[in-house]
């Protein structure tokens, strides 16, 4: 599921000079259909599929109203949605356009925020999420159906902890914390792979190692892109102080920024450790080639000055002139030439032992 | 296109310590060509080439008035132009001076941008566009015709959005915006490349690889050196509250802001590969060095020795000493010897494999 | 003991979008104990098995009251301690989930820190350390019994230096003073491995060492991952001026701080140094591959060609014709060939003694 | 001229310990030339020599005067000219010592500049020129005579710009700006080094490649240290609002301010560039060796055993013995024997022709 | 001198959790020696060697009172130093403890400061000094006898410079300039050795380089740690505003804070050349390396075939047979066959021609 291929830049843009807060159609873009949750302490009521022309009716009725609008094809519904509620076109314009960098603004009675999550069904890339906070409502807009806030919605189904009594922005914190804690089984798959490749790489290192590593310092990278925006995007709305966040709130804010340092921690952790492997598997790499290189080496040198030995004997020079070749008549000429081969090849291994080249490198 | 060489420093400067505000002759420039928008909600007027003495007498004639200098040959129309608008004469000389690094500065009554476009024309090194914003005026000056701002003028002939409705400064803004949103294109270019790149390295590596992620890294380099600056200078217009600029434009400028981080993000996620990919290279140029090595080294030392051997018998002794190679003369001499040499194989042959040098190292 | 595998992410997090506030059962949480030092001035009482229900009584019975709770198994006694001390929900999770980033957080009414210490029982890995620092009290939460604050209940027992004059805010500089001190016993004996490391990659090379290095280096990125943020902790709580902290404190906290910068920089300094023993440890395998090439080459070289020509008068071409191999009929054929081969050698010698090769490289 | 070695500390610093403000004689001083030019709107008048008794009197004479002290032997002298102006003594020390780090400083009623330029005189090296600014005089002190200020006397001459009608700031600007510009040539000839450098890696590596890439790299090491500093010297006349520097002057410093940012901005691209240049090399290099050992293997691996085979025919066994050697009495022992060969080659080359070693490398 | 091993840690730190202040024997600590002088603008009063008790009584007894003690072994002495000037019992404990790292602290009437000096007798690790400087006092601990601070004493006997007219501070800034200045004779020692590794690489390397360049990496490492925070602790004492540091001082604090920027420069210069030695001697390894395999490339390739040659006629086939080795008869057969092995050898140096191996590749 990791593996398939991401193209690092998919942004669908506007062509470049084009109007800003214009809406630009993706081929792509999933079918829209938004989902309402009208809540406050007592009460709850969802609706499932609203049709967008009531949205503007519903707003004020319940102290807290969450629009979660999936699949961006609909241009015409998610603006009449944005403008029920006062939303700035840029922020549309964003919230349409599927690789924002995430980020948090503040406009003149809502804040804007941008931040990605993973779901099973968007596998790494993970998915964007654009959210408006006002006073009385969350609008989430994410790319398609599917997405991790499905314990959020059973807490505010069964009124679990605090979130009932408390506002949009204590929902709007929910669903981010919950986006940052998506990361994490993710970000455990990675680690344990770059635990794996520790051992393989140690142990018995092949080349197909450094493809992988590679493709782990990819995913890491494109991690980073992910998560480290998101820590910004988080300090932004703990400094910023905007008047829709609440100071409750933003203690739990604190604890969820703290999340997303943790992530990038681990991030770069990793980072670090992919690096190192391809010192270790270099150096295993070079060693290995020592290794060969000696065997041929000791061979080698101890056969070939043998072999010259035997050639020379074997020359056919005419042996009745005396000078010609006069071992090859003595009675012990041959004992005599398997002497000297011997005395050559323990003269060069008694070299190579004080060398150390006869001691294997690897125990 | 993109691969021209390009030079990095070309910046044709008054000599050293030249007065200021002095116009340097650049020998390459283009002839100077002015043209003139004049806008207001309502009404809207082109003059394709107009004389530089004309300049003045419009100035505050209708609501926003843009004036497009395009090729710089010409420093007594550009001084002209400049002083017609209460220009600095240090502002003039950044406009014509053709390598500035993109920036901001706020001047008594105007704020004076530099910053760079890509267009067909100029291929990867861009093109400087320098930028005066007055409170009811906009003056640029382009290095050559041809721009990315044509959308922009389509926006302005037909109304469309609020362009018409808005001053200079969301001119201003709509032609950064324009420049940042030209880069883009490039850089997605250049983001198939390295990825082209990637499969070829891993599954075949050529040293002509190497050149061509040098390449890209060096176009990657120059890139930065343009976009960084760039984010600086919307930072910078963003920050310093000029006066010129409205609370409005401000809200664009921020995402305009954004997309700028966005580019540097992909650009250095990009170097960040192509640094990686040199390492997948020397490790598979590596791995396939150990594979030579060990097929050398598989053969050799299984026949040098066995060559040594059938040495020996080759040689001339006189076989008529008893001791002088008896076996020539031995009934099974030949076999024995073979099954001599077949011994070595075979022990090296499983020296070798208990080494695991006998599997293959790719798969 | 310090190289048991490690992972490097083990919170037992809550589900993705579970209430904040939530404790989350871990399997492997050991049973809770509540240990109470009470004591001021003169006085000093230990209740070292404290049923939770019977603390709240306590509280402000004595200046200070320190409530120290290890093991982390039972939910309800350690929500019943942070409750009858006031404790916010959100500390009271982080408490409990024993993977945090050490941190310090002010709440309405106390001080909320998080860090961690080295036991012998928690080797390398270390141990957390949640404490509450409230007006009149301290409550810390451990992983496990057996903690580095013995020698702090010591003071307190015998009264010795000024802790049971000041309060509850000295007990906890005095606690995090214990912990920081923790690491410097194991960061010794790190140091003296790279050094160990050191000594043997310069003098005797063997690729185990890249393994130990990696080990080590790695050591260094988790030690650095626990102590970079404490480092942090101490800024903050130096920084924030949070009212539960006396000025008295905070010039001892300042020292505290200074040890956690050293820590840090000795951390830092030992992995630069590990990641230059890489260097050595290549140049080093390279010098070697080097020099063994060096004698394969002498040797093959000059035995090759002395060989080729044994060889050629080793043919058995028909001497009848005066065309064929005359030098084997010659009276001086042998010696002549044997001052071809000796000339052939001296030359290649020479030719290598030029090159610097008969030089060895390892003095 | 730029491959001169060159010492990188040379300061001649006074003994540890000595009394600050003291001058110490350096061996290598020129002797010192006291030129003043003073001059007002309308009027200037040149000394080209004075006695430096007589510059007391010249104070306040006229609007501006610029008292110019070249070589640096005659400590007398340019105390006198210090006392004169009333400069604090540790700036007059730091004029002497000609190894300062370009730095600004504000004193009471003066503001004390160092920076560096370069000089056809001096080399890559530069020189020291240090600069007090008061409210009506400019005094340098440069290392020795020949300088970059040559325009700026012309333009102070000429009357040209407004630099006779602005006060003693704008000079400073004027010699900073004419330093800061003297740099630019001398890194455009490192420029086109590196680019040459970078033809000629890719095209055809040579070991002395790396020799100049890292005599390129020192130079850039060798002028960040002394246009980094430069920066930041800018950077805090622009930030400290002196008030010797009117806000006009600071307009025209934040030009030059970005001038030096540019330097910088080129330096480090080489620096990167030049870095890049070394991994192009190692993996030329290591695709280099690739082939070589390719040729090797292929050869040798055909040859040795074809030759293996043609030994074993060479053997003396006794041929009457039907066990020794039969083959060599077959009628076709010979043509069958090559067949073998012809077969053994003709499979080696298969094997080979299947891992691609017979393809060229290099296209 | 500088090659003496040196530990990294070598901190003689309380146990763990020790009360703070509470002073720990060091068995390596010197014998303790106190002595003083006691100056004013018109006097100076040197006692050499004091007896604590009396120390008391001569405070106030003239403007400035300067106490050194030097050795750390006597804790009651030292102790009773710092009673007598009131010093916080966390300065004292500093004080003792020889592994503090530079900072500066303001206590409340004394800034205590700690930095080391290099002196003759301590090598290159350095020596502690901690300062605390009051309103009429200087105190000093060194660790040894033998120090850096004699210039100052004979400016302070001497009256040289206004040493002393000026108050404590003034003293201070003299004792902490003397130490910094101490550190550049030993990076002078250090700059030369990298000179000459730097020539000796490039022209001869031998694998002892890569050892030594480690070695200065490290010297340069521990410097580093020396000097970057003496850095701090000058930027701390000059943003601070110590009450007991005047201006006046402060501007010569200025002077030193930079020296000490001087020192930093220099040694991260060196740093990075000396990382960048290690490239070039890799690459010049590498290319060494591509010789040795062209001789032995050049020399194998052309003679394994022709004794391929030399071997096929040497064997014994009987030559009865028509089929069997015709050439052997030939009239010209060894002329045919020398000729066809001249033409091989032709044809291979032909083909290591055309890929340029012939070349040689170091003029």
């Amino acid at each position: 599921m990791l593996r398939r291929k991401r193209r690092l830049i998919l942004r669908k843009r506007a062509a470049p000079g084009a109007a800003p807060g214009q809406l630009v159609a993706d081929p792509t873009a999933v079918e829209t259909r938004t989902s309402i949750i009208a809540y406050g302490p007592d009460q709850i009521e969802e609706i499932p599929a609203c049709d967008p022309a009531r949205i503007a009716s519903l707003s004020g009725s319940r102290p807290v109203l969450w629009v979660d609008v999936s699949g961006l094809a609909d241009h015409e519904a998610i603006t009449a949605v944005g403008t029920a509620f006062g939303v700035h076109p840029l922020a549309i314009e964003d919230a349409v356009n599927t690789h924002q960098r995430p980020k948090a603004e503040g406009y003149e009675d809502h804040v804007f925020i941008v931040y990605r999550m993973l779901t099973p069904e968007s596998g790494a890339e993970g998915e964007q999420v654009a959210m408006v906070v006002g006073r009385d409502f969350v609008l989430t807009f994410q790319e398609r159906p599917g997405d991790c806030f499905e314990p959020v919605r059973q807490r505010l189904r069964h009124a679990k902890g605090r979130i009932r009594q408390l506002g949009p922005d204590y929902l709007a914190y929910a669903l981010i914390d919950a986006a940052v804690d998506s990361y994490f089984p993710y970000l455990e798959t990675l680690g344990e792979e770059v635990e794996e490749l520790e051992d393989a790489v140690v142990k018995d290192p092949e080349p197909g190692h450094v493809e992988r590593v590679h493709q782990v310092k990819r995913e890491l990278l494109s991690l980073r892109r992910a998560v480290w925006p998101m820590r910004e995007m988080l300090n932004a709305l703990l400094r910023d102080e905007h008047e829709e966040i609440s100071a409750t709130t933003r203690t739990y804010l604190r604890d969820c920024y703290d999340h997303g340092i943790q992530l990038m921690d681990i991030v770069e952790t990793y980072r670090e450790i992919a690096t190192g492997l391809l010192d270790v598997y270099l150096s295993s790499q070079s060693a290995k080639m020592n290794e060969i290189m000696k065997v041929l080496t000791v061979i080698a040198t101890i056969f070939i000055p043998l072999g010259f030995v035997a050639s020379v004997y074997g020359m056919n020079f005419d042996t009745s002139s005396p000078w010609n070749m006069p071992e090859l008549d003595w009675r012990y000429g041959y004992p005599a030439v398997l002497g000297l081969m011997a005395a050559i090849a323990f003269g060069l291994l008694w070299f190579f032992h004080r060398r150390g080249w006869l001691r294997g490198d690897r125990e």
